[in-house]
C-alpha cells in the first residue's frame, strides 16, 4: 500500500478468491464452477461480426438482456437490474442501504465482511445454529440490511421461502437481500416475493448454473424503486459495466435455457452420488441445495484431506475459519470428475 | 430512488452518458469511438473455444495481459493495473486518494464531480484560462488529490510533460491522476514519468484508439505501491470484473499495436481535414489532440446545431454548461463520415 491511500482502505483486507495455481492441470473442485460449457447457442452469438463491432460502446441500458430475463421470470423490465456478476451487485446494496449497519451470518460468503468493512458499514454477526441451519429468528427486526445467501456458502444449506417472507415482514423499514447465486441446484427462488414486499431485493448469476462465470454477469430483481437505487450507482461509477459480448451471450442463454435446466439436473444426481460415497466412507455431509457440498470426515483433518487432494491433482476450497475448519468445500464437477474425486478420497483414507 | 437508500446516495446525480438513439441509424459523432474496426487478431482472439470456457472465472490477475502491457511501455508488472474501463479505475482512485479533497478544472470530464460527490469528497474547481487552457499554477500546491484529463475533454488540449511534471513535484504528499484516454492521437504520454515519482498514476483505455469500447478495459500505470492499492478495491469490490474474452482480447490488440497506431494517423489526418473545413466556414475551432475536436460557430448556437445535425442523422456531443453551451464536441469518424458531416453542416448555415 501506498502512503497516499485512505486512512479506511489502508486498514481492510480484501477477499480472497480460490486459488487458481497454474503449475500443472488441476480437477478444480474449489469455485463452483460448472463442468459443462456455454451453451452452443452462447458460443454462435458471440460471432465475429459482434468481435469487430467492440468499437462502439455497450448499451449501458442492456435492453435485449433486460428483457429477455424480464420475460423468463415474468417481472416487468424496471424490476431488473444488470451488472458486472453479482459481486458488484452485492457491493452496490451494501452502499445503498447498509447505513443503519447490515446483519449477516457467521459462516455466509466471505466477501460480506468485505463489503462491510470497506463502506464503514457495522456489521451484525449472527451465529448459524449447531446444526450450521440459519438462525432465522435471529434474523428478524434487525432493522438494518439483511443479507442472507440462500442456499448459504459453503454450507449449502436452505431456507423456506416463508422464513424469508417472515425476515421481510419484521424489518419493514430495512432492506433484506437474498443472494441465491446457487438457487438453480435444487432451491426455491424468492423473487415471485418480489412483487409483495418493496424491501426484498434478490440477486442471481451467469456464473454457475449458466456456466458463464468468465463472462461476468449478474443480476438482481425487486422492486422499481430499489432497482433505480441501484441504476443510480451503476451510472455513479462504471455504467457499461456489462460489455457487449456478456450481453449477447446473456440473452443466448436465455433462449437456450432448458440446456442449463437440463445441466443442473445432471449436477444434482452427481451430487446425490458423491454425498452416497462420502458417508459410505464416513463423511457427514451437510444437507446441500447448491453445485457443492460441505463435508468432514472424523478420520482426517479438513486441510489434510485439502492438501492431500491437491498432491493428488484435484482442488477442494477449505477455509482456516475455527468453525469450519474440518470441513471443506467440494465443487460438484462431471460424473466422471467426481468419481476421480472419490477414488482419491479412498486413496487417502487408506493410507 | 427507494425511501431505503442512504442519505448520500438520495443526493447524488449521476452521469449522463452520450445518448444512443435507437430510432434510426446514425453518424455517431458523439461518444468518441473509434470508425474503425477491432483488430482482426482481436476477432480471431476471440474463438469459440474461449466462448465455451467462459464456464471458468477469468483470471482476476490479468497476468498475459499484464505482461503485454508491460512489454509494451517498457515497466514490470507490478507497475500495471487493470480494471473494466478507465471509469471504474478512476472511480477507485476516487477512493483512495481523496481522503484530503480533490481538484480538477471546470471543464473537463464530467465523471469527476460525479466521483467526489459519491464519495462525499470535498472538491476544488480549478477554472480553464479565458482561452480554455488548462491553468497550470493553479494545480500546483493543492495538497490533495489532482485530476487531469490530458488532453483534456471535451476540448481536446493538451498540456506539457513539464507542466504535469511540475505539478507532480509540487503536490508531493498527495496523488497526481494523469487520464490520458486520448493520448494516442497526437499526445505526450507521461508513462515515463511514473518510474520517477511514486504520487503519479497515469490512466489509460481501450475504449478510444484500440477500438473497443465495448469490451471495458481500462489500465493504470504507476509506482508498484499505488498499483497494490488499486487492487486492494477491486479485491474488496469485484476481482474478476475484466471478463475473460476481454482479456483474450487486449493481449491480441497489444500484439497488433501497429494496426492502432495505423488508426490513430488516420484520425489524425481526418482530423486537419476537419478542422480546416470547420474553420472556413468560419467556426472557431480548439487545438485538438484528440480524437474529437471542440468547435463554435458565430452564426449558429451550439444547441440548434446539434439538433439540425440530428434530424439530419448525424449525432454530435452538446454540453448545456454555461461557459461551454456555444460549443459542441464532435468526434472524428472516418474520412467519409466527417465529408457528411461538413456538407450537413454546410447545408445548415446555408440556410
Amino acid at each position: 500500500m501506498s502512503r497516499y491511500v485512505s486512512k479506511r482502505l489502508s486498514r481492510i483486507e480484501a477477499y480472497t478468491p480460490g486459488e487458481q495455481p497454474q503449475d500443472k492441470k488441476y480437477i478444480k473442485l474449489n469455485t463452483n464452477e460448472s463442468p459443462y460449457p456455454a451453451s452452443p447457442k452462447v458460443v454462435e452469438a458471440v460471432s465475429a461480426d459482434a468481435v469487430a463491432r467492440l468499437r462502439l460502446y455497450c448499451d449501458p441500458e442492456c435492453k435485449k438482456l433486460t428483457q429477455a430475463l424480464a420475460g423468463l421470470y415474468g417481472v416487468g423490465e424496471k424490476n431488473i437490474f444488470l451488472s458486472n456478476g453479482s459481486d458488484d451487485i452485492l457491493n452496490f446494496a451494501f452502499m445503498a442501504y447498509g447505513e443503519s449497519g447490515v446483519a449477516y451470518a457467521d459462516i455466509t460468503y466471505g466477501f460480506y465482511p468485505v463489503f462491510a468493512e470497506l463502506h464503514g458499514i457495522t456489521p451484525t454477526v449472527i451465529p448459524l445454529k449447531e446444526d450450521f441451519s440459519l438462525d432465522v429468528e435471529g434474523f428478524k427486526n434487525q432493522n438494518k440490511l439483511v443479507v442472507i445467501a440462500n442456499p448459504n456458502a459453503p454450507t449449502g444449506m436452505e431456507i423456506s421461502l416463508s422464513d424469508i417472507e417472515s425476515i421481510v415482514l419484521s424489518n419493514p423499514n430495512s432492506v433484506v437481500v437474498i443472494d441465491e447465486a446457487y438457487v438453480d441446484f435444487g432451491g426455491t427462488s424468492a423473487i415471485p416475493l418480489t412483487k409483495k414486499y418493496d424491501n426484498l431485493l434478490v440477486c442471481q448469476t451467469y456464473s454457475k448454473s449458466r456456466s458463464m462465470a468468465g463472462a461476468r454477469l449478474g443480476y438482481a430483481v425487486g422492486n422499481e424503486a430499489l432497482i433505480a437505487d441501484l441504476n443510480k450507482i451503476k451510472y455513479s461509477t462504471n455504467p457499461y459495466n456489462v460489455n457487449t459480448l456478456t450481453q449477447l451471450a446473456g440473452v443466448a442463454a436465455v433462449e437456450d435455457n432448458d440446456y442449463y435446466l437440463g445441466n443442473a439436473q445432471k449436477i444434482i444426481a452427481t451430487r446425490v452420488y458423491v454425498i452416497g460415497a462420502l458417508e459410505q466412507l464416513g463423511f457427514e455431509v451437510l444437507p446441500s441445495k447448491a453445485n457443492f457440498i460441505f463435508a468432514r470426515s472424523p478420520k482426517i483433518s479438513g486441510l489434510e484431506l485439502y492438501l492431500k487432494l491437491k498432491e493428488r491433482g484435484v482442488l477442494i476450497r477449505h477455509f482456516e475459519k475455527a468453525r469450519i475448519k474440518d470441513f471443506n468445500r467440494i465443487t460438484i464437477g462431471s460424473q466422471q470428475e467426481m468419481e476421480i474425486f472419490i477414488s482419491k478420497v479412498t486413496e487417502i483414507l487408506g493410507e
